[in-house]
């Protein structure tokens, strides 16, 4: 089976850790957006794309085989200290190495996954660094629109996300271009997912991307939303399930999903949000698929269970294995 | 044949590509008292070995198959720009990060060396930064001595230098350990090379580790010293080829040589040279090994003839080939 997932951050390494269980033909599709922490120096300093998301959907998707674990372990190291490097993670330093030497994110992408002894491959949505620009409300006395620039600041804004908009880093109303091998991918996927994750950040930036937009509406693959377990501090504070559906739609009123995987404690009214799969085209699969022992984690092999329902595979099936 | 090459810098990548064309099984033990640059900036922050002259060492050992050749360009190019990490070689921040995730020097440039491709081994002298001192006369009005501290400052005084020492990095007065995979390395080769590279900063310390000195003295190894083809500016400007080899016998009295190979064009009086290659029990091996194109080069392919002549060995020698 082929399987794409689009998103970023902790949402998509869990995905991706759950999808490992399924089959060893994963594709990672990378939010680019990001100006905040190692990913946002690089990013201003050398102008290549942010490297932090691709770095962690690489460390999700890398093989302990052949020395996969180790490598893993040294790209997700961080320097401590108070100098220059400090926070810098050295899979971010060696990603960018590579981008400048290869002059292609996606064959530097590829490098870095023989390297990891990937199963499966990693692209970022995008091969330019983009821009997330939000309409918020709640920041202005009277219910005025206020407009916030960047994805650290549409993360942690105290009001509340209405719209977002994507443009490529540093030409603002020019429209994201897609990665081509991403929205082949997408194309020639089996299952497509999104989520979970940050929504106005790391999901939804994927359907302000027109080509990619295009190939998920498009495409044939079964396509599954995993929503979140708890709503997002800032961008999705008091988000019901249901709303995230709503917010999916308002962004990108074409598409339909078949699936729709949600934790079951974390649906208060389970009613609403089947009517909200519905109105996508979609059945809503509830499960228990948190992990007990971290708040906000999805649990891998209870979301793998889950997925396989939803794809109607028997827990036997991994391909390649 | 097992051959270990001694030193650090340029001249320790010009005897390490020069040994390639004669034996797969090449050990660099390489100097690790470097403060400046990227190198100097790395130690100063996290506190590990100054990567710069390993990475240069990797780099010469890699080998073209399998991937090496990208890895050894990733490694050697460095960040521009004008920010945090101008300057910074990217094979220098992926030691710093295999340091700190191995918590073993030796250990992680095994690792790079694994990356690399190498045909060889790079080991650091020791596995603590090191702190270079030098007597240096020139510097005051009426002959009296300095003391210079670090090796940019050594390598750059515009005095001359009499005497260096070598202590643990933070801890004056604590004689430097070596470490124990390079004494191993000198006891059990069949040649051993010391040079070309600066005098004073990259080939003498190896002499003023006591166990790797005593190592050097009791090696039933070939040992052969390769002279600098042009005094360096700085350290030691003005220096004949034999007063080179005088200061080798001023810090290492004990040590016999079996051979010395200078450039006949860089040697203004061969009968001296003669005299002080017998004087340390060897022969001098005067040749064209100067790259025609580059001044202060060494040609690889002409050094490696020299070596071959040196210790006796046909043209078409290669082992393991």
């Amino acid at each position: 089976m082929r399987a794409v997932a689009l998103g970023g951050g902790h949402g998509l390494h869990a995905t991706l850790t759950a999808l490992r269980r399924i089959t060893t033909d994963v594709t990672a599709v990378v939010t680019v957006a990001d100006d905040g922490g190692s990913s946002g120096r690089l990013r201003r300093e050398l102008g290549l794309l942010p490297p932090g998301d691709l770095r962690q959907a690489l460390a999700a998707l890398s093989e302990a085989e052949d020395g996969g674990a180790l490598w893993a372990e040294v790209f997700q190291h961080r320097f401590g200290g108070t100098g220059a490097l400090t926070g810098h993670a050295v899979g971010n330093l060696l990603l960018a190495g590579l981008f400048e030497v290869l002059g292609d994110p996606v064959a530097g992408l590829d490098e870095a996954g023989r390297l990891l002894g990937l199963s499966g491959r990693v692209l970022p949505m995008s091969a330019d660094p983009l821009d997330i620009e939000a309409e918020v409300t709640g920041l202005e006395p009277g219910g005025e629109v206020s407009r916030i620039r960047g994805q650290v600041a549409v993360a942690s804004t105290p009001g509340q996300v209405r719209r977002i908009t994507l443009h490529t880093a540093g030409r603002p109303g020019k429209p994201p271009m897609a990665c081509p091998e991403a929205v082949e991918a997408v194309l020639g996927a089996d299952a497509v997912f999104l989520g979970p994750g940050s929504w106005f950040t790391s999901v939804l930036p994927h359907l302000l991307v027109p080509e990619l937009h295009d190939a998920l509406v498009r495409t044939p693959a079964t396509k599954i939303v995993i929503l979140n377990l708890v709503p997002q501090p800032g961008e999705t504070a008091g988000f019901s399930p249901e709303r995230h559906l709503d917010v999916l739609f308002e962004h990108a009123p074409r598409l339909r999903v078949d699936a729709v995987i949600a934790d079951r404690d974390s649906v208060p009214t389970p009613a609403r949000l089947r009517r909200a799969a519905a109105a996508l085209g979609g059945r809503a699969h509830l499960a228990s698929v948190a992990d007990p022992s971290v708040v906000g984690r999805h649990d891998p092999d209870a979301l793998a269970g889950c997925v396989r329902e939803a794809l109607g595979l028997t827990e036997s099936e991994r391909e390649g294995q």
